[in-house]
């Protein structure tokens, strides 16, 4: 894929004004206030995986609507004292498929949380298995145009609530030290985890690689691929809710939710992704952590002739050491608030 | 597109044994029979549409679980006595439109009523507003894989209920002859039409064209384009649910329902069809009404160079003689039962 | 499709400067003339249909070089007194097909005669039934480089003239009020609107929606879609033919014609059309009407997440009470005239 | 390409019984009878091209209608005595271009015409320079279409009557001995080369390699690339002209008109050809002058793994000894006659 | 995709005859001797990648003509006594990339040796490091084709003998147990561990899955991707190499190899794998090990709705006992041997 | 294709400053000089072709380290005296086929060589003789990232060695002049005229159509087509090594060898480029022989509506006068230096 968005130097420069509804924080607030509502409904199953290094379980907890979420828990099988914990969040369609697939951040010595999406998981690799109990208006076939009508019903609410809920369900473990919490993802996963980031404090690092969701309005021109073409699609059928489209959006954007983050964030963009293109990814970059009183520390790593694949394992590599490193600087911090 | 399915003199001997349920009539029983506790709360409501020869109503009934269900009846402005009808259902993914796209059977001198499909409607065309309120397991983007898990949960479930429903809807209306109402669709509305065919008894007609949506086992070895690789998809993530997802299919098979159904079928089929392969519109067209003590009168028109347009107009062409002959015929029968 | 022509924002200060022959009124008066001097040669003849709300009539006419040209004539079928017609023409490739296929203005109470298009109706559709009797040099395949060494040779010519003469062909008839006619079409039919509207005074509107035909040395430059893109192929070819490919093109120009019109335009633009690119329809209708004493009230429906279908059914929606307003307003002027 | 055709074995096993019109040869005496009432009309221009080993002459002739038929003479600028001569036909879409693309046969030493392709050379290449005058009924893009609903109308019908002219310019032609001339062509090429081994009487050698329009019926079943899949496509349209089609198909079929010709083959087929699929190349071969007393010999070469590009330089180098083997068995003969 | 090879009753049935050559033991034996006169040249060196429950060493090798071969080492940080093995071969077109993507048999309890290929490494994923020192003839982009013209200078003949030379070096290393090592790999991999699995005496087990290069003469015939393609390619323009080209291929193939193999099989077939057909995989399935004294255990897992991804996870989920299991019978053996 | 490079007027205009490694001329130098320390082992041997105005030989010749390096050379079968020759250089991919198909400029009256391009031809056309010898590291399929780890290792390294030495060829053989040698070639050939013209001193033409390989970091920049995108490819995986890749690549870039060239240039350029865009092209004409104390003539043909097919053979029909013009310009000189 040649270069089809702002070169290098002229996104280094970007700073596009994103639109923000006043109520955002109201919003999202009364939102997790209602799931809170919920009991957690913590449940942590033992399963065997035929892996020996690590300890697998299977993990469900109450997300939005009280609904339970499935995710794979995988902890360091030799381990003493409350473990760090990393909380993954997956990319589009996908579901959280098997432990084996997810061994990385255990391998490296944390409590793996990996937190299926709701609904997907039936497009590609090795399946999910959490419905979607809401039903939708008229949608795309997809998740992101389901509930565009109101904020209230967007997909993505019921989502990231899941999603704040999951680190709640990690911290909630005794094998865990909820000071050092950490999250991630790729893609839709890259989305989720900036929510999150403005969503829950006092986590240890953000590790969000070429996001999804940051700035619709401006991907839904420049790419005509899924999930952003979802937009596109839908508006073209109706053709008289582009504002009210929008503005639903404003509430789930990565950019609005990552501009109220305070942690570390470690972050990625691939110059040629037609898939989450980069002028949307500096964009949530950018405004990362601006709304916080004091920005905080924040990387992105570039890689120049990578399309939707990005940094792939090297930015895993780039990862641990940074994740340590943070880990390690929380942990005083953590042993004198416990 | 060149021929891929079996060639014309082989189609013309084909009839697969399809897999049916041995419960299907009792399952479609309780079904509507639980659609029948619902008040059916017919709302008609004129819109101006700036049509002259018609008059166009903005119609809402309860389908499926009470839900409201929105419908346009178009009907001649000149007219006396009660009219005939016709009930029309759309193929995958879109929505009832405006009432402008949709009046050849009102200037044909009928009561038209087209039904909108749940959920669907920003696909393409100009829209659709009738939400699907159940969630859904994990499933692939579309319709076909929601609800796979159980017959009971399957999308089209609700969307056969709320087609029956549109039939008791357009009975009940004071302007349309109960006694004289045909289905129509083609494509995703041939499978409804075949469904409601099989499910309501004493219709007049029977206009599916092209129809999706039977023989579910074969359609996916033979085809890889949308709606069918829905299935094949689900099932390539899915790899252990082959025989769950089919058995549930077989209680919405065309070729299932149709079997049970009494009124004359006017049906096409094209022989380069690559999303509704012609081997299995046959298969349906050969079990139709074999499960009624006398197999009703029924004709397939092949379109041998075609592909999923089918017949196009000339279908039409061909169905309002065929259709006015029928209403005529149950005229005195008509007249004799009211 | 996401955005490839210029920003909305960009389109509306867009007014290019398009090249226009000295001889182009004295070019189309010498065409008409010529074809006036063929009887009109109109038949008429009844056909059934199965529609009852409307009458059908087989129509044809003497259009360029007298050659014989057929149309649908569809009135309603309870009328008193001459009716307002809409003379409708079609898109690319299409024929005039079947009636039913036809029948939205005739629905609203106006007489409307539906157009073949010479040569075209045998790539989608229902068929046509106009042969084009003139062969040409060498051309791509298509009908738009045919003719394109001479402006007397080209294809256009041909089917404006024919457009014209049915604009004549419906004022004949007995049962129409040739004070008030209009004219019709998208793409291929926009064009030819739009071409009618520069050469037949008094008409009392102009729908054109997303137009072909219009600036060609901007839209192959930003396109390469059919058809279009038939002349940047037949210039690859050709490599020596740029400026009398572009002279014998100015002739046809949507702009250059739509420039002498004197009637009320109704058009729409669809922004992110790759068939005919946004740009070169807000330069058709920036420039519309310019030529006129007077500029006459032209409205543009934009539809952002569009491609190439544009408003659909919508922009019908748009043009019914459009439609009757100035046929209203017209009505007045046409009883003092006859 | 993988296989999509018979495999080697069968297709050497495959005789199809191809429909053949009562009346072919009185058509084609009476067309080629009616050609002949115009004057050949034969020009011969000499052209500078910068080659120095040939002479190029810019040719017309009058074909089918008497209309002026463009062709390139290319003969060795040293030479001594009448030359056997190669007349060339040019693949779809194509036209006779520029003289120094076609040097190989004039290299070898014979006198060497390329025709143009009516109407053709708009599609790809350096151009062509011969009109078709005349028009046609709805027809597809292209030329396959033309003048279906008549065989007299039909475009191969002015094609092959042009190509039979050829024959007649060169034989006219001082420097070439009229006893020694043989054709050749690729895809449509190898059709017109069939057709005038059909044709022509005395010629003395054909080439035909890949050739396309060859049992009609089956290629459209089981090719859906231009241009077979024209006819399918045009099919689609007109529903009901199946019938009608083939039968005009069967008067220009190189099966049939190949059955007719005296001449020694020396043919081609490529296994992957999804052009023009090798089972309907072997039907042509097989049934190659079969209806001629005593079968000529028949070479036909099969490239296995090759698509429609067939042997490329291979088969010419082929070619060449076969050529000059066949003008030398000819030549005493041409001595003696002459 | 639909399915394109044979349905899954008749592949079951499917036992092609695939030819060898009469000294391909005698070419194997010679091939592997001269390599073993290179010393192995082992050399192991830690590397930090920071994952903290394995060791992680960047291990190089002496291959085919003592060229170094990379590999990534990863093995348990918590161990005691020599550890069980699985060697791991690459899919097509892919490096060894970086170790933390290679974690789930260390993780399950092995040392994992994971060998780069020779020359790849540069078309997707991580990157590779050992170049491929060996010019070759023309050859179509990729791998497959290079040496084409004999035996001796095929691409696999190289890789096939880093492979057991891979195999030698995990078994050198202090840490692992000699006597128990199995290999593993998909597709490209799959033909690799298949190939080792006929040159290496008591592994423990052959992990293959989806493989390719198995009955190449097939694989041509019915799919037209890439790798396979590239012989197809090749051959469109090399015409006359057929027969040398297969007769190349035939040392490589992996039912050749196979054949001569001892060791249990758990290998696994997508009956969509457009990749590498279901024919060629039952086909290696069928033959394997049916040269040796006694036919070793074999097991096939179908997944019949997939395309090359197979089984996926679940194939791996499906491995690891089935390993846990072949390495716990062979401990004692080992022990024994010991 | 439509325009996706910039406009005519600013590629006019457009003239960027390509990076040049200070040892370019002494890393050629010293490539040069190793090269020759190799006989020149010319090898002529004629070959049968079928042809009668021109003889051909199968030649060889030793290449870069060495190594044989095929071609054929084609002369007049009548000629007197030394012979004016042309050199041609191939596109990428093919090799030197059949001389059948090179006949243009012995058609002409020049001595013809056509050189193989070494481990190329196999992809498309008739086919290449002369291998590659030398390995890679990992590298993408085809041929452009081979040895871009050092210049030194670079596959152009080899093949431009080659190409001057086919040069040195052709000077040495008694029926050529040396002092009227052109080299010639067309995208990959282009870039290989370019690189010869200025390695090579006292040419007496360059003809260098539509380029590859000229300003490597803009063509990756705006297009992803085949041979540019494998750098893309390649650095997606290899995500450090860009400044390498570029670093390596200048020592081959058309635009830095063109600049030393010294002879005159006719080159040509297509506006709809894909494969080569027009930008690197004209980078590369501008920037033409400015190195040289004086610069050339230089002219280049501008294609408004082509893609990489360019001129075709109007091109080469502006070739030959302008060929014959400089050689007979150059013949004095010649026959002075004699």
């Amino acid at each position: 894929m040649a270069l089809f968005d702002l070169p290098r130097a002229e996104l280094e420069r970007y700073l596009p004004d994103v639109a923000e509804p006043a109520d955002l924080d109201a919003f999202w607030a009364r939102t997790l206030q209602e799931a809170r509502t919920h009991d957690l409904a913590l449940r942590v199953e033992p399963v065997d995986t035929g892996l020996r290094l690590v300890e697998v379980f299977d993990v469900s907890f109450a997300g939005f609507g009280g609904q339970p979420i499935k995710a794979w828990l995988t902890v360091p099988a030799h381990r003493s004292g409350p473990l760090p914990a990393v909380v993954e969040y997956n990319g589009y369609g996908g579901g959280r498929g098997l432990p084996q697939g997810h061994l990385a951040f255990a391998a490296a010595g944390y409590a793996s949380l990996f937190m299926d999406t709701r609904g997907q998981g039936s497009q590609w690799g090795d399946g999910g298995g959490t419905p979607d109990l809401a039903g939708s208006g008229p949608a795309h076939p997809g998740f992101l145009t389901r509930g565009l009508e109101r904020p209230e019903d967007h997909y993505y609410r019921r989502v990231f609530t899941d999603a704040v809920r999951a680190v709640e369900a990690v911290r909630a473990l005794d094998l865990v030290d909820p000071a050092r919490v950490a999250v991630a993802g790729a893609s839709q996963g890259g989305l989720i985890a900036l929510a999150v980031a403005g969503l829950v404090p006092d986590l240890v690092g953000v590790m969000a690689d070429v996001p999804f969701g940051c700035h619709f309005a401006r991907a839904v021109e420049i790419t005509d691929t899924t999930p952003y073409a979802e937009v596109t699609k839908y508006l073209a059928v109706h053709r008289d809710r582009a504002e009210q489209t929008f503005r639903t959006l404003s509430y789930v954007d990565g950019v609005n939710l990552g501009r109220r983050a305070t942690a570390p964030l470690l972050s990625s963009v691939a110059l040629m992704d037609t898939i989450c293109p980069p002028s949307t990814v500096y964009a949530a970059f950018k405004h990362y952590g601006t709304r916080a009183g004091t920005t905080p520390d924040k990387t992105l790593e570039v890689y120049e002739f990578n399309n939707h694949e990005g940094g792939g394992g090297h930015q895993l590599a780039r990862q641990l050491p940074w994740l340590h490193q943070n880990m390690a600087a929380a942990a005083p911090v953590a042993e004198a608030i416990r």
